[in-house]
C-alpha cells in the first residue's frame, strides 16, 4: 500500500539536487575547520540571517542545547512558552544537561507579550535562579505552526534586553514563518542574540540544523557542541544539501502552506472534527477528534490502516503536516481517507468507518 | 522602636526549653552516626510520621533536594504545582543540582486533582523526560498557607503510584495543616513515599528540617546529603530543640492560626486591601494592595517605617505570617499600623498615610 | 604545495565506493527508526561484534558519552587510564554532562592490570562516589596506538565484573588492535558490556561512530543520544559508508601499520628524535623532539612549512598517523622532510634546517 | 570500657566555654542576614584571614563545594593533588554537583610545585576543559597532616595566577599548619582567592566550616550555599562556639602535635609498624601495618576490641589523630594497646596478640 506520510516534515526525503550536491561535495575535517562545504554553508547561513557566524549541528535539539549552554550557566532560568519544543520535546535536556530552570509563560497560539516577559522575569534574590535568557519558538510547533511577526519578536526581545537577558529564537521552522508573512528571516534575526533553524524539516535536507549569532557566541557554542559529541569530521555530506536548501527550497514552502490550508478547510467540513483555522498559518493542521469518540491514538491507528500516517498530539488531538513531496492531490486523498473513517450517519448507533 | 515581625515564621526565636535542651544535649559525631540526640530526634520523627526512618538536614531546601536526588536521576521529570516552593524559591536547584525537569500543574489554592496528575504525566517516549515523581506542598506557601486534606493527598498519590511514580510531600508546614484540619500527620505520610517537615518555622527551632521515608530511601538521601555538604558532626545542638518541638510545640500552632484569622478579618475591613479569606487556613494572610495605589514593595517599606515587618509576595501582594511570640495584641497592633497607612478619605484625591 | 597529512586518521577522505553507497542509500526518518540504511549498519555492527544491538552516533566523544550516561548516574565513579581519551580529550563532558568522577590508573602503554582495578575500586562508603564502570581504551591514543590483547581485556573485565562494575571499551581504533594482533573484534566484545568504534578514523568514513551492547543498554543510550541532540533524521547518508567500511576497509589497516612501522624505523635513525618502538604497534608514531632543541609546536610548524602536517602531542612530543590514502612513498617523503629539518652536523653550533 | 578515640579530630566534643557561648548567643534569621552571632563570627573570620568577607557553612565538603561553584562552571577543570580530600572524600560532588573535571597532580607529601602546575594546566583547545582553578590542601589529610609553607603556597599560587586561574585552599586544618610552622594564617590567605577552614576539627566546635574571600566571591558562594540547602536560620548556635574557637583554641593545637609526635615515636619502635616520621608534622600519624600480617581493617578491629579507636586509611594503612581531650597519658595508653596487639616474638610462628 502506498502511504501518504503527513506525520512530520522531518520525513521528507532529499531532492535529487541535494543528492548530487552530496556526491560532488568537497570534504575535509571539520574539527580542524577544514571542510569547505561546511564552511560555505555556515557563511551562507550567517549571511542569510545577517549574523556574524553560524554553526552546523545535527538536530534542532542540539541547536537549542548548544545555544542554551553558550548563553547560560546552571542555576540560570530561561523564560519560554509553556508548550515550547525546548520544554516539551527535548528529553529534559534543559535541566539535565544545562542545569537551567524553565520559567513558563502561557502563550496565545505560541505567542506572548512583553508584559508577560516582564512579569515572568525575576530580579536578583537569594531565593531565585537568575533569569538570563528568553526563548521564542517561531513557528510554534505545538500551537500548530503559528507565526510570530517581526514586530512581535522585536517587542518581547526589547523587554528581555532591557532586563539584561539574552534572546534566542528556536526557528526550526522560521522559514515557514517568513514565507507565510512574506518577511525576511533577517527581520527576525536582527532583534535577537541567537537563532537556530532546521535544514531537515520544510527545507528537506536529510540531516541538520544551524545556529547563527555573533562570533563569540558561536565559538562558545562550538566548544559545547564538541562536549556533546556533536563535533563531526567530513560532515560536508550533511552541509552540501543545506546549501541547496538555502538557495532553492525556501519559496516552495508556500505550496506546503497552501496544501495545509486546503486540507484544513476540507477536514473542517467533517462532523466530529474540530479545527481552529486561526492556527493554520503554515504547514500544519491540528485536529481535535474528541467528538468522533476516538482517542488520538485510535484515530491515528485507523488512518494508518488506510494508508495515511499522521501524529498523535494529545489525548484527542492529531497533527497533519505538509511538506516537500506532498501534493494537493495527496492532501485530497488524505482528506478522503479521513472522511472514510468518519460516521456515515448521525446518532449513537453510527459506527466509525 | 519595637518591631512586630510578621515576615515569616522562620524568624521565630527558640523557646527557653529548647535552649536548655541544647545545653544538656548529649553529642557525638553524626558522620559516624554517633550523636545520640540526632538519633533520638530521627527516631522520634520517624515514629511521629509512621515511617521507617528519618534524616535531619539543615533546611527545607536541602530536605527537598536530598529527596529529589534520592528518588530521581537527571532526565527525570517531577510533577508539581506551578507556584510551589521547590519551583519558585529553591534557587533553581531542581535543574542545576538534580538535573530534573519541572512539569507544572496550575493548582487551585495550591491543590490539584488526580485527573490533573494523569494529564500531566507522560508515558515513555524518545522525546520526553521520564515522569518519576509527584511533589505536593502542604501547606502551600504561595497560595497563602492553604491545606490539603489527607483524602486529597490520598487521591493524587494513588494516581501517581498507579503511574509508577513516587510521591513526596514538601511538608515544611505540615503540622499547620494537621492542626488546622485536626488530623494526624500520619494521615498524610501513609499515602506517600517521602515527606519533609521544617523544625524552624512554626515549630520555632533555630535550624533544621527532617525528611522521613523508608530506610532505603533515607540511606540514599543520607549519602546525597553528604555530597551537598550537609553531613554534620555534633549536630545534636540542632536536633535537641527539634525533640522539644515535636513533643511540645505542635498544639500551639492553633494560636497562630487564630491570630492569622483575626488579622485577616481585621484587615479585610479596610478599603484598598483585598484578602481572599478562603485561603486564610493556617498562619498566613496574603493581601492584595493594588487598590491602595502602592506596590507591594512600597507598602512593605511604609509598614517597616512604622514598626511592622511583612514580606513582599508579588508586584501588589504582601504576606503576613503569625508565629510563636506573636500575640493577639501584636496582631491588633499590626492591623492598627496598616490602618494608619491607608487613605483617610475616599476618592482619587486621598493620600496614603 | 601538496601536503602530506599525517595529523590524524580522521582526515581521511571517503573512498569512491563510499560516495557511491551514499548516492544509492535508501533513506528514512531515523527518529522513527525508519532509515533502512542505518538499520542495516546497526545490525551489521551488532553482528560483527557479537552483541545484541548497535547505535550510530556522530562521534567517538558522543559514543563514549551516551555509554557513560546509559551505564552511570551522577555521583558514580569510572575507573580509567590517566591519559585516556575520555579523560583527556572530551572537553570535560564526563563531569559536566554525566556528573561522573574519574578514578585514574597510571597505565603501562595504556594498559593496566586487574590488580590495579581492584586497588582503584572503592567499596560503599558515605564519603565515596560509587565505582560503577571500568573504561578501557584500545588502541590507546596517547600511548601511541598501543593494543590490549583479548586476554588482557578479559582479565581486567573479570576483575571489574567481580566488583559489580560494568565495562566499556573505547574502541575508536579497535579494528587497528584486532588487525595488529590478528584477532577478531568479538574476542574483545565478548568480555565487556559495551564497546564503541569509530567509522571516521582508519575505516575512512566521513562521519560517525557506533556503540554496541545489549538491547536494553542500547535503548537507554538511544534516549541519551536524543537528549544530547544526536538523534538524526535521514542519517543513512552517514550510515551508508559505514556499511562499506565494515565490509571492505578492515583488512587494509595492515598497510597503515606497515607504513607507520616503516616511518618509525626511518625516523628512529635520525639524531635528535626519540621513538619508543615498543609503542609503534598500529598506525601511530610518537616522536620526542626535545633533543632537537625545538618544542613540539615549533617542530610541527617547520614540518608544515615543508609540506608535512603532524600533530603536537606534548611540550616536546609530536604524533604521526598513517591512514587510507597515505602510501609507503608518502611515508618516505615525510621522513625525508623531517630529515631535511634536522641538524646537518653535530654539536651545539649546528642549525636546525 | 573507656574508649580512647583517635579516629579523627572531628569526634572532639565542644568545650564548656563553647556550650556557654551557645546558651548566651544572640540569634536571628541568617537568611535575612540578621543573626548577630553569625555576623560576628564571619567578621572575625574575615579579619583573622585578612580577607574582605566570610561565610559560615555546615561542613568542609560544603565549604569546598560553594567555593568551586563560585569560582567555576561546568566544563571547567581544577588542578589538585591526586589524593586530596576534594577528590577522594567528597562523594564525587566536584563532578556530580559542579560538573568540574579534576586534573590530578601526584604530590610529595601532599605538596607540589609551580612547575607541576604549569605542566598540568591546559591552554584553550576545542578538546580540553578550561583550567580555571588550583586547589591546595593544607594540611594534607591523606598525606598524614603534612604542611605547606607560606612560600610554597605563594609559588604555586603565582604560577596559577599567571595562567589566569583562581586559587583555593582547602584549609580544613590550616591552623594546624600555621601552629606547626609558627606562621600566621594570613601568610597563607594573602596568596589565594579563597580559603576555607573547619571549626569542627582541631578547633573543637560541634559543627561548621567557614569560607573566606573577597566580597563578590562570598556573595556568589552565599547563593550557591542556598541552592545546596545550606542556608540556615538561627545558626548562631553553630557560630557562637566558632567565635570561642578562633579566640581561644588555636594555640593549644601544639599539644595535639606534641602528642602525635610522642605517639609516632613510641609506635615507631615496634616491629611490624612502619611510620614515615617526615610526615608527622601536625596531629596525625599514619601507620603501615602490612608487616604485622594484618589488613588495616583487622588492625583497626583488634584495637577497637581493646579500647582504642582508629581509622582505616588504606588496605594496610591506619590513621591515628590527636585532638582536644586527648592527653599525653591517653597517647601512651593507646601505644600500650597497640604494643599488646603485636607479636611477642619474631618469625613466622608468632601470633598477633
Amino acid at each position: 500500500m502506498k502511504m501518504i506520510d503527513l506525520r512530520s516534515d522531518t520525513v521528507t526525503l532529499p531532492t535529487p539536487d541535494m543528492m548530487q550536491a552530496i556526491a560532488e561535495a568537497e570534504l575535509g575535517d571539520d574539527v580542524f575547520r577544514e571542510d569547505p562545504t561546511i564552511n560555505k554553508l555556515q557563511e551562507l547561513a550567517a549571511r542569510t540571517f545577517g549574523k556574524e557566524a553560524a554553526l552546523l549541528v545535527t538536530s534542532g535539539t542540539q541547536a537549542n542545547m548548544v545555544s542554551v549552554l553558550a548563553h547560560c550557566r546552571p542555576g540560570d532560568e530561561v523564560i519560554l512558552e509553556a508548550d515550547s519544543h525546548l520544554q516539551y520535546y527535548e528529553v529534559g535536556g534543559l535541566a539535565a544537561v544545562a542545569g537551567v530552570t524553565p520559567r513558563l509563560i502561557e502563550g496565545d497560539r505560541g505567542r506572548f507579550t512583553a508584559a508577560q516577559v516582564q512579569e515572568a522575569a525575576r530580579g536578583e534574590d537569594i531565593y531565585f535562579p537568575n533569569t538570563t535568557l528568553l526563548e521564542i519558538e517561531n513557528t510554534h510547533n505545538r500551537a500548530g505552526g503559528t507565526c510570530w511577526t517581526p514586530s512581535q519578536v522585536a517587542e518581547v526581545a526589547k523587554a528581555a534586553h532591557d532586563l539584561r537577558m539574552k534572546v534566542h529564537i528556536d526557528g526550526a521552522r522560521i522559514f515557514n514563518a517568513a514565507v507565510a508573512l512574506d518577511v525576511g528571516v533577517k527581520d527576525y534575526a536582527r532583534h535577537v542574540d541567537s537563532l537556530m533553524f532546521s535544514l531537515s524539516k520544510g527545507l528537506s535536507c536529510p540531516v541538520g540544523s544551524v545556529v547563527v549569532g555573533d562570533s563569540d557566541f558561536i565559538e562558545r557554542a562550538r566548544k559545547k557542541r564538541k562536549m556533546l559529541g556533536g563535533g563531526m569530521r567530513q560532515a560536508g555530506i550533511i552541509a552540501a544539501p543545506g546549501i541547496v536548501a538555502l538557495n532553492k527550497m525556501v519559496p516552495r514552502l508556500k505550496e506546503d502552506h497552501d496544501n495545509a490550508r486546503r486540507l484544513a478547510e476540507y477536514l473542517g467540513m467533517f462532523d466530529g472534527l474540530k479545527i481552529d483555522l486561526s492556527t493554520v498559518q503554515t504547514n500544519m493542521v491540528l485536529v481535535d477528534v474528541a467528538d468522533t469518540g476516538l482517542t488520538g491514538q485510535e484515530f491515528r491507528d485507523r488512518a494508518a490502516e488506510k494508508g495515511l500516517l499522521i501524529s498523535v498530539f494529545g489525548p484527542h488531538l492529531v497533527r497533519f503536516v505538509t511538506h516537500y513531496g506532498i501534493t494537493a492531490a495527496d492532501v485530497d486523498e488524505a482528506a478522503g481517507i479521513i472522511e472514510s473513517m468518519l460516521p456515515r450517519c448521525s446518532g449513537n448507533a453510527c459506527a466509525i468507518g
